[in-house]
């Protein structure tokens, strides 16, 4: 349940998005959130996904699903409304309520099953045109995430089997946050961990030491094995085993399965992402099972290397691997590693090299221009390219100007509305409570009368600037409840309106009221007669 | 799927809605669309409801539903969040997704199995705090439906179990509506045709027939006897033979059925509603099979009655009926019925007496201040009591000044935001379209300029007249297409905008424009310059 304070900082959220989405031309209609599977099923989505999509099957036994989104629907409407090139480009969106069966919900609205997503979908005539509509809504999508006033930032993500490079996330920056970004303080580069490129390191260096097999026993990790050689991290080498599995396309049956090993420095990461696109894994992949390491290198894994293996393997070295002399890794024997171990002289040089880690603070940036630095982001917003992906599924199709039927170029564009009041949490808060962005706070400013329930002064002077600002437009709210000070301030610091004012029969006396920012340590005092008008002025500042 | 113009009405309505609610003191909030079947175990609701629950599970094959109504999830709110008697009363709303698996979902947004309703809940401390809430909820409904410019009327509607007198319908009047609605033109009386209580006759006049048995061949409706004998079918007496049947509290089956011969006089129809209301029939009923009519009276259906019945059978004689004599009715024979029947002398006295048919049109007010008429209505809007059903099946309780817990009374208040769009249009429509009422217009005024493609002068005009009315707070549309006057005039008629300006070459060189309301048959002349003050007058005199 969204209760009252959340619900008006997702109308707020939504009111933001609504008028940018607006302003760029996209078109608001409203889809719904039972829809008939039938549709799912030309697209083959019905079939293909897993649990996460809720199928239900209504009391004449038809299936429908819970909408996750809305590719299907919106382009059986592009396939009945936009018949003619002059209709296009066209952009329509719908805030509305998604649902995704996870099998692991949690975070509250971070991730929860049931939440709002506004999710548009441009339509035109090719890709170039697809890639304007896309550029329009990334646009948009700055003018969006700028007015909710959170720290930002637009990351290039992979774009899957469409290609190309139109594939951005709307990362809000939160120590908290699921997500690693990658991005160079020195330039525009941005994007995500699936997605940043580690760069080639220099040349290989000459082999300096034999290679000799050592005892490592029950050291089975690549930092047990440096702490007992004395080594830095950086000089051993880790193997990871995946299988790849060929299946009968008519009986869905494992005709074959293929073994790999990627090697990736010690202290570096596989980037499972850009493993999938290595050639002969983008089909899928699977870590392999316990039996297939020991049938494949006779050895149980912790000891296992590219030297001596027992069976047909596929070796992949990541390409900071494939420049590495000297290097320590497994054996393929229990409790035991080699040492000083060269390509080309002990084992072949590498079949395929590949990027296949996650890239590390401080290595330089792709685009050239300095150093990278990584934060946790919480993805908020997503930007994608779809092509005609679904519009040749469903066979939606415009009339050129020659009368000739063409698949129209899609894009796909999505906020998660109510993600963002988590997101804009975790970026901002203290020990007291929420600190929201006045743009989406519940409410701009609390009137805090101390003694409302008592003084008459108190209540007339507080009524007064209550109704002023609420004539001036603001979004204010007066907390007529007669609490005392220690506990209306307490509520108001953990529902985190920016903005409070206090009236006391004090300051009354002395013609002024107190203004206190909700980041500010210290209230200032003001004239009470001008309060309405400080009030203006803040707010005119924190908009600006 | 609701398209852009529909969708712009809906968000007019919830404004609309959403303003007087929040007016009156309720609070906004959202619950969610999927809901888990726990709390509609605790009330019964989810074992009782019939097919139009849609009922879900999810990937751990939990049970939740597809909410059709909200007061199992709000009651579970306000016995988390509402502890004291200082908390009450309290009215929580919300604009929310339904779902219902009608089984002929039909009439678009009439009635479609997903849609949007406003449902509101209030908790008091006692029925009377009930009652207050019940008429703030009223007066609420009563400025909404002005505003929305609606002819409706607030109808009295049943209780059912509950009782009392806190239940009306909102009827937006519509000749095509499903429900039939009461009233009276001299009076306030109003109420639906399940309510409205058709007054007892005057005395019995004496009999002055003698009872004989006629030959009706073939004759099985009243009015083909009344024409066979030549009188009024107001002479005539109808059987209409249901039964009610005894079930096992623990195993379901049927113990015993009683046969009931409800009486009603040939012109009046039988109004369900009422008789579930007679004793013995409160506990449901169902029309007779007919083994069953032929067991009990030994005759098929047509020529049932009240005389010489083969079994037994309990009597119901509608007001009317009872207070009839030389009726004709009957013979419980194939092709037979008896005329000059007379209560007492032919057939006992009625065991039964109640007001069991819809009133007509041209009977006495029910308030014995005129005489009823009756209209066709849409039910658009309910306010109704619902004491403690929810609250204690649910153990919702607040504690009083003593500290004793107490079950909290409430009440629901639900208004179907789709329907509205539906209804507006079945009572405002002429052959060339929709007449939406300025409120809830997608726009309030259309800039129809002729040659927006080809005069400069033209398009000058028409964009200053649009930047002007958007300036002043108007919601205006221009239609910048270049159509031709014709198709141009044609869609915004269909569309339904209330307010039309013209601007053309022609106009301007006189130095005019034309204004046109969307009922109005001629065009009126304005000066051009002074357009947007004779829209706004005009848009003014719509809101007055």
């Amino acid at each position: 349940n969204y209760m009252p304070m959340g619900l008006r900082v997702i109308r707020k959220v939504e009111a933001i998005i609504r008028e940018e989405m607006n302003r760029a031309g996209a078109v608001e209609l409203l889809m719904p959130v039972v829809q008939p599977a039938e549709l799912w099923q030309e697209t083959g989505r019905f079939q293909q996904m897993g649990p996460e999509l809720l199928r239900v099957k209504d009391r004449h036994d038809r299936s429908f699903i819970i909408q996750p989104t809305s590719e299907e629907v919106i382009t059986d409407i592009a396939r009945q409304e936009l018949r003619s090139y002059k209709q296009l480009p066209r952009n329509f969106y719908h805030i509305q309520t998604k649902f995704r069966d996870e099998r692991r919900p949690r975070f509250g609205v971070m991730r929860g099953r049931e939440f709002t997503m506004k999710d548009a979908y441009s339509f035109d005539r090719d890709r170039e045109g697809a890639a304007r509509s896309y550029d329009a809504m990334f646009a948009a999508y700055k003018r969006i995430f700028d007015r909710f006033g959170l720290q930002y930032r637009a990351v290039a993500a992979d774009t899957g089997a469409i290609g190309g490079d139109l594939s951005h996330e709307f990362q809000v920056i939160a120590d908290t946050g699921e997500d690693a970004i990658v991005y160079c303080p020195q330039s525009e580069y941005a994007a995500n961990i699936e997605l940043a490129e580690a760069l080639p390191p220099g040349a290989r260096p000459e082999a300096r030491e034999a290679m000799s097999k050592v005892a490592t026993p029950d050291r089975s990790t690549c930092a047990d094995v440096a702490a007992l050689l004395g080594i830095p991290l950086q000089r051993t080498v880790k193997s990871l085993v995946l299988a790849s599995d060929e299946k009968d396309p008519t009986t869905g049956d494992i005709v074959s399965t293929q073994v790999w090993m990627l090697l990736v420095r010690g202290d570096h990461e596989l980037n499972e992402v850009k493993a999938g696109k290595v050639p002969g894994l983008a089909g899928g992949w699977r870590f392999a099972t316990v039996a297939e390491i020991e049938s494949h290198f006779g050895c149980k894994p912790g000891y296992l290397g590219p030297i001596d293996m027992a069976g047909s393997v596929k070796v992949v070295a990541d390409r900071t691997v494939a420049a590495m002399s000297d290097f320590v890794c497994g054996a393929n024997e229990a409790d035991f590693h080699l040492a000083g171990v060269n390509w080309g002289r002990d084992l072949p040089e590498p079949e395929l090299v590949a990027d296949i880690r996650n890239v590390l603070a401080g290595e330089p940036s792709p685009d050239g221009k300095g150093t990278l630095a990584i934060q946790r982001g919480i993805e908020v917003g997503h930007v994608f390219y779809l092509g005609t992906k679904y519009s040749s599924a469903m066979n939606a199709t415009y009339l050129d100007e020659s009368g000739k039927p063409q698949l129209m170029e899609m894009g796909c564009y999505g906020i998660g509305v109510t993600r963002i009041l988590g997101a804009a949490i975790e970026q901002n808060h203290d020990e007291r409570g929420i600190i929201w962005p006045t743009a989406i706070a519940p409410f701009e400013v609390v009137v805090c009368p101390i003694g409302y329930d008592r003084s008459a002064e108190v209540r007339a002077a507080a009524d007064a600037l209550h109704e002023q600002l609420l004539a001036g437009g603001i979004d204010v709210v007066l907390d007529d409840r007669g609490e005392r000070p220690g506990a209306m301030f307490a509520d108001w610091e953990l529902i985190g309106v920016p903005l409070r004012v206090v009236i006391s029969d004090r300051g009354l006396k002395a013609g002024t009221a107190e203004l206190q920012g909700r980041r500010e340590a210290q209230a200032g005092t003001i004239v009470v007669s001008e309060a309405a008008d400080r009030v203006k002025e803040r707010l005119a500042a924190a908009r600006a």
